[in-house]
C-alpha cells in the first residue's frame, strides 16, 4: 500500500513535469508563429492546448483519488493540494498561449509590422521562468523558487515599457493601431504567463515549508496594486 | 468529532460566500470609480483587494487542515478541493477589479471620454454571473450552474463588439487612443471575471455530480480557441 502510494505520487510528479514542458512549448510555438507569420503553426498551438486541457483533467482526477483513497498527511498532503493548483496554473498558461497564437494568426493576414520590439525577449524571460519554476519543483529548491518571484518584477517592467512604446508608435502612425494593439495584448499575455510561473514557484515553497508566501503574506506588508498596464499614472 | 467537522464545513461555506460577495462588490466599486472619475474610490478598491487576499489564505489553510485532520470522503472531499479552486478564482476576480480600478484612476486625470459605451452593461452581466454562481453553489443547483456556462458566451460576444467599436473610434480619432486602450483592457478584465464565474459554476457541478465539465470534457468536443479579442479573423 505504502509503495503503491509512492508510485502514485511519482506518476503525479511526472505528469506535472510533462504538463510544464507542454506549457513552455506552446508558449514558444505561439511566439514563433507570430515571428514567422505562420498561421499553420498558430493552428498547431490551438491543438496543443487541447492536450494540455486533457492532462489537467487527468491530474485533477488523480489528486482527488489520492486524497480519497490514501488519506495522506503533512508533506504529501501539501504536495497533492499544490499539484491541483499547479495544474490549474499550467492550464492557464496554455490559454494565454492560445490568445497569442490567435493574435499571430490574425496578424499574418495583415501587412507586416516593422518590428516586434522586445516581445520575443519577453517570451524568452517568461519561458525561462516557467522552466525554472518546474525545475525548482523537482528539486524542491525553495531558494530559486523565491528568486523567481523577484524575476517577475523584471517582466512586469518590460511589459510596461513595451506597452508604452507601442502606444507612442500608434499615436504617431494611426495606420498601425489595430496591429499594435494585438502586440500590446500579446505582451500582456506573456506577462500573465510569468505571473503563473511565479504562482508555481510559490507552491514549491508551500510544499517544502508549509508557508504561504503569496500576497506578501510572508513579510506581512500590503501588496501594491498590480497596476500592470502602462505606468502612466 | 463528526459534528465538529460539519461545523467546519459550514464555516468554510460561509467564508466562500463572504469572499464571493466581496469579489462582486470590488468589481462594482471599480466600475463606479470609472464612471464617476473618482480616484479615491479606486484607491478603496485597492484596499478591498487586500481583504480578499487575506480571506483566500484563511480558506486555503482551513482546507488543508480539514484534509489533514478529518480525512473526508466522497462529497465532502470534493467540496473541500472545490473550495480551494473557488477561493483561487475569487482571488483572481479581485485582481481583475484592481486592474479596472487602476485604469479608472489613470483615466480620471485625463480628459473625459464621451462615453463608456457598453462597458458598464458588461459589468452588470459579469457581476450577475458571479452572484448567480455563488447562489448555485449555496443551493447546489447544478441546473443554473450549467446555464451560467452558456451566459459566458454572451459576455464574450459583448467584449468582442466593444473592442471592435473602440478600435474603430481610435482609428477615426487618434487623440483617443491611449484612453480607449484603457477601456478595451477594462472590457477584457470584465470578460475574464465572467470566465472566473463560469469556473465557479463548473465546480458546483463537480461537487454535486463528481463530473468535470470544463474544457467541454462533458460532450468530448474539441473546444474552439478562446479567440477573445476582436473577431477580426
Amino acid at each position: 500500500m505504502e509503495r503503491h502510494f509512492d508510485q502514485e505520487l511519482a506518476t503525479l510528479r511526472e505528469q506535472l513535469l510533462r504538463m510544464g514542458g507542454q506549457a513552455e512549448a506552446i508558449t514558444k510555438k505561439a511566439i514563433r508563429a507570430l515571428e514567422r507569420r505562420d498561421p499553420a503553426l498558430a493552428e498547431e498551438a490551438f491543438a496543443d492546448d487541447h492536450a494540455i486541457d486533457r492532462l489537467e483533467i487527468d491530474i485533477e482526477e488523480r489528486c482527488v483519488q489520492l486524497l480519497a483513497l490514501q488519506q495522506p498527511m503533512a508533506r504529501d498532503l501539501r504536495f497533492i493540494t499544490a499539484a491541483l493548483k499547479i495544474s490549474n496554473d499550467l492550464e492557464r498558461v496554455g490559454d494565454h498561449a492560445v490568445n497569442i497564437a490567435g493574435a499571430a494568426k490574425r496578424l499574418a493576414s495583415e501587412p507586416p509590422l516593422r518590428s516586434l520590439g522586445d516581445v520575443p525577449r519577453m517570451e524568452t524571460l517568461a519561458s525561462a521562468m516557467l522552466r525554472d519554476a518546474l525545475e525548482a519543483f523537482v528539486r524542491r529548491d525553495t531558494e530559486s523558487a523565491r528568486a523567481l518571484c523577484r524575476r517577475d518584477d523584471d517582466v512586469d517592467q518590460l511589459n510596461r515599457r513595451i506597452s508604452h512604446d507601442l502606444l507612442t508608435t500608434m499615436i504617431e502612425d494611426p495606420s498601425t493601431i489595430s496591429r499594435l494593439l494585438e502586440l500590446i495584448l500579446v505582451a500582456r499575455n506573456l506577462e500573465r504567463i510569468a505571473d503563473l510561473a511565479t504562482n508555481v514557484a510559490e507552491e514549491v515553497v508551500f510544499i517544502s515549508e508549509a508557508r504561504i508566501i503569496k500576497h506578501h503574506a510572508e513579510d506581512a506588508q500590503p501588496a501594491t496594486p498590480s497596476d500592470d498596464d502602462f505606468g502612466r499614472s
